[in-house]
């Protein structure tokens, strides 16, 4: 189909994870999935709340592909509650355990941030619900037209 | 049971998503729904970047039902990091494929923005997972009361 | 392993859920939850538009354990888009169903407000999905590091 690929894949094991206080979020999820042999998944539920959290956004009016210059980056003490966790494991083309994360957070405002997460702490805790995926021909590499590492589908 | 309607449904097929570049989001989703003959679903996860966003929000003190009035259109060039996809796929009362979607970016301040999903296309990639329902007594049509297209589910 | 408590459960029932407007979400949830005896699970997609959200930040430079001094409640009359929300449902310590939810709202000017919530009722409609467990092993109780009620894992 144009402008569209994607892959019928039925879902493989299902894993509650929790990540205790003061431990880094992306680097923990990297060495779970490194010990289970998770090489494909998506996260379905993350709730708890973070510190330290370091993310970027991309510049408004920027064009891809994404370079340094057109990224903003952003350093949050925090603490936030954790109000979304979004991403997915795929392999990089080194064939490692690629761990892609998008957070969002609410400040003591109320008011909401978030971005491409670097990397964050727990805070008071951490909960999350992860479903696996043993699909065929779906890995990830850089896009030289986004500038950024990208799923890619191989359709038959 | 009242003030609550549910139905227990098993998951149908799950899909892996990638819309490229420049492609609209909705539009592209509608579209492999047809083609897979995908009628109810919700999506897991959705994680990449967007651009030319068009979303709402409901003015505030507004009171149902949601009227052209009572909402703010946003026009958003951006780009944005896509943090949050929420949605599902239900029939209209015509029985046309009819794909509800909230968004939440992120701008390169750190700050988010979001609403009610108009459209929206890709920037440098998206990433979508979604799960198929095949439940039986559940339909989408327009709330006299609510203003706006909600599903309703028939329970026995 | 360290830093991380995990446990592998394979996904119980899938529920559908529509909340009509009015209605108070955390109530209708526990009470749907109560019923249908699902004392583990896991929310996977929540749409719709919030009225009366009370909800709470953590102050910005706080510690650990989160106290009342250390939280700031925001009653926001709205209606939102509801954007994301985001939970889990395990028992606590008196075996109870206790559903932890945090939500994201867009607001009529496009930006986004949330938090931990404490309840909302529905604006025009709430469309959820949610998926059960029925791990053993995991509970919820208060942790006296973090101060808030807390998923635990046991591992084997």
């Amino acid at each position: 189909m144009e402008g569209i690929w994607y892959k019928e894949t039925p879902p493989g094991r299902w894993f509650i994870i929790k990540i205790p206080p003061g431990e880094t979020l992306g680097a923990r999820l990297v060495e779970f999935a490194r010990a289970e042999g998770v090489t494909q998944a998506a996260i379905v539920s993350g709730i708890g709340s973070v510190k330290d959290i370091r993310f970027r956004g991309i510049k408004t009016g920027a064009k891809v592909p994404i370079t340094i210059p057109r990224i903003h980056r952003h350093d949050v003490e925090g603490p936030l509650e954790l109000l979304g966790l979004t991403g997915n494991i795929f392999p990089n083309e080194r064939g490692e355990i690629d761990c892609h994360l998008h957070i969002t957070g609410g400040l003591s405002s109320g008011e909401v941030i978030g971005g491409h997460l670097y990397e964050a702490a727990v805070f008071a805790t951490c909960e999350i619900v992860l479903v696996e995926f043993r699909a065929e021909g779906i890995e990830r590499y850089l896009s030289k037209s986004g500038g950024v590492p990208t799923v890619y589908i191989r359709q038959e």
